[in-house]
């Protein structure tokens, strides 16, 4: 029997990152791992050594299905920013996480997460080598938001595109149904990346008419260029559908959601909790061009429909869980497993490894070159590569008429 | 040939109304029907002569499938109140109306929608017997709010619980996510009845502990005692996941959500708009208890999720459209078809004609037996009502990763 494995999950949960997690454990246990802990709210947890024996857990293929069925990190997650090692007060942390490793018998560390969780696997991978310690660690990419260096694209990301797609187009259904005037804006998550927010240029088809506008956190935000726009459009066709990412910023840095009058807190990592965009500008609009109007924050769901998720990216997300435990076992530590694309059409992609210090605290931000001159809707390039990633579906096991889940009851 | 038939849909849309519109119009057509009209934008878009002809749109079996799996109202809506014909300039809407439908050669007329439609059916049915008119008047059930009287539940009711249901499920699994203390208030439609916010109740299961209270339009609301129960509960469990209606109300009669400060404006029915419930209570949550909140609107997706839609719903739905055609054509009118349950376990049901005097304008609130004493929690009794309208699904037909639709272009 070989070293034992340990997998943690870290920062905001996708509706595929169990997947990852199914990945990992079928690869480690295939390749010959002893026993494959899970930490319980990442690094945080294992802190506390609150870990669990995954062996235990998944005990056959049902198990292994309803997993990847499940949204959210089923292990928990933490924001959890490691101190610098080289600060002597840092160090104790590593000391104390290394001495719980040692305990476990790790011999391999995976950890599934975005830029701020590569941070993690990074310190801990400098630590290692500095201390002499053979643990691999391993980075699994996750996150909705798309915005990791080096890969194509991150698992999470095809789910929350086909999710955010598909609502968009019942809401455009929906928005045209009086035939009278009416704005709806919709608020989709990224901070600094608009991949989400671009996502919801995949309704527009033969049988949708599309979003009308889309505005882009990379896009300096004006809002009397963007409520002009509107009284335009409005000239043109009674209800209008447009997509706003939470992150829009105006020309002097703050967030238009900032001109709004709510409370907003501050994470460990120091980023701003956003919320209240597309409220502010629905306000805005309603007074300034007398129309009726409505906001909808696609909030939680966009990131957790578990019931509404991409096959190509389920896949794709047990599949670098995969290629993460085969680089650990040929020796590799401090790297994150990339998807690179061979080709758009057919679709086909392959996984390669890059150093840590590539993608921690980086941010891939969607290329201008992929949006009109007016800054306003999404061209070709961007459609071509998004659409394969949201191809085909996991069709949810429904028990009692509710898809079914697993889940680790809280002691 | 047979006389025309005309079909308008009225009202806030479903994700389930278009099946109705296709029962109808099948249903219609076997009866030997001469044409059968839709009404664009229901009896609003009449009055402009704004009609389809249906069998130009629906030509094959394809057509009438992608209609059932199309949210929102296909022919658009209207929230539009006829005036009295008592009154004699009111008249003059009748007047102008039976002219149309003489001009059309009507001779069956129906109406998809809730309690506001049917005073439409009604009034349309009265003034027809004055006039002496052979045109039959029927209404069709529909409202995703469940609150018509007579019929023991409303089309539209199953597959939004059965979309409640589910999110609130993965709602719950993602707020359990970092272990840490966080109240999340997810708010609910439903102005004064409560049984889309009861539906909340159907995520727990064996595989998921479900919401920790349901806040009920039908029980007076007091922001204080709320606040103490959050705070009882924060002791035992970190993560806190309330289900709120729009609609909750103080005692004093006045609803939560205008103790916030936005806006509210006023529909033909003098409904106020609702919303901000939960963001108030969330507000007043975060700041009396010092904790972490999240609120979450479900917005427009509860009532246009078609691509998560109950099958026992879409199924009942296209039954009711085919009812109600078969009781015009066998000589009824001014009244609605109700779905009438036989039994629980195994569930069954029929169909029921009852006048629309014992339906229009009326509402249909949850019995407060249904709930527990504390008022915070769905007893079993409502779990055995709604579970049999929630069961199975009709998958959609998905188009390059996306459920496809159909619609009219907006000429």
């Amino acid at each position: 029997m070989g070293k034992n494995a340990i997998v943690g999950q870290s920062g905001g949960p996708t509706s595929v990152i169990n997947a990852s997690l199914a990945g990992v454990y079928e690869s480690a246990k295939q390749r010959g791992a002893g026993k494959v802990y899970g930490m319980r709210h990442g690094v945080q947890g294992l802190l506390d050594k609150n870990v669990c024996v995954l062996d235990e857990i998944l005990k056959n293929g049902m198990d292994i299905e309803l997993l990847k069925r499940t949204p959210s990190s089923f292990l928990g997650s933490c924001r959890y920013k490691l101190p610098d090692w080289q600060d002597p007060e840092g160090e104790k942390t590593y000391v104390k996480l290394f001495e719980i490793l040692k305990e476990l018998d790790i011999g391999y560390f995976f950890y599934i997460g975005g830029n701020d969780s590569m941070d993690t696997i990074g310190k801990l991978a400098d630590y290692g080598a500095k201390v002499g310690s053979d643990i691999r660690f391993m980075g699994v990419p996750k996150t909705i938001d798309n915005d990791l260096m080096v890969t194509d694209h991150t698992p999470g990301y095809g789910s929350a595109a086909k999710y955010i797609g598909s609502v968009m187009k019942e809401i455009i259904r929906d928005a045209t149904v009086y035939g009278t005037k009416y704005v709806t804006i919709v608020e989709i998550m990224g901070r600094n990346a608009g991949w989400l927010t671009a996502a919801a240029a995949l309704a527009k088809g033969e049988d949708c008419e599309g979003v009308d506008m889309i505005c882009l956190p990379e896009v300096p935000f004006n809002v009397d260029r963007f409520v002009e726009k509107v009284e335009r459009m409005q000239k043109e066709k009674a209800s209008i559908v447009i997509a706003v990412s939470e992150g829009v910023k105006l020309e002097d840095g703050r967030y238009v959601c900032e001109l709004a009058d709510d409370v907003h807190a501050v994470d460990a990592f120091g980023h701003k909790a956003l919320t209240g965009t597309a409220r502010f500008l629905a306000n805005t609009v309603a007074r300034r061009l007398d129309t009726k109007t409505r906001c909808i924050e696609l909030s939680t769901l966009q990131r957790c429909a578990g019931h509404m998720t991409s096959r190509t990216d389920i896949t794709e997300a047990y599949q670098v869980g995969g290629a993460a435990v085969k680089a650990a076992f040929e020796g590799k530590t401090g790297e994150m497993v990339a998807l690179i694309r061979l080709s758009n059409a057919p679709y086909q992609c392959t996984t390669e490894l890059h150093p840590i210090s590539e993608v921690a605290n980086l941010e891939k931000k969607v290329p201008l070159s992929w949006v009109n001159e007016d800054h306003t809707q999404m061209l070709d390039e961007f459609i071509s590569y998004a659409k394969p990633l949201i191809q085909a579906e996991l069709t949810p096991i429904y028990v009692e008429g509710l898809p079914h889940h697993t889940f680790i009851q809280e002691s």
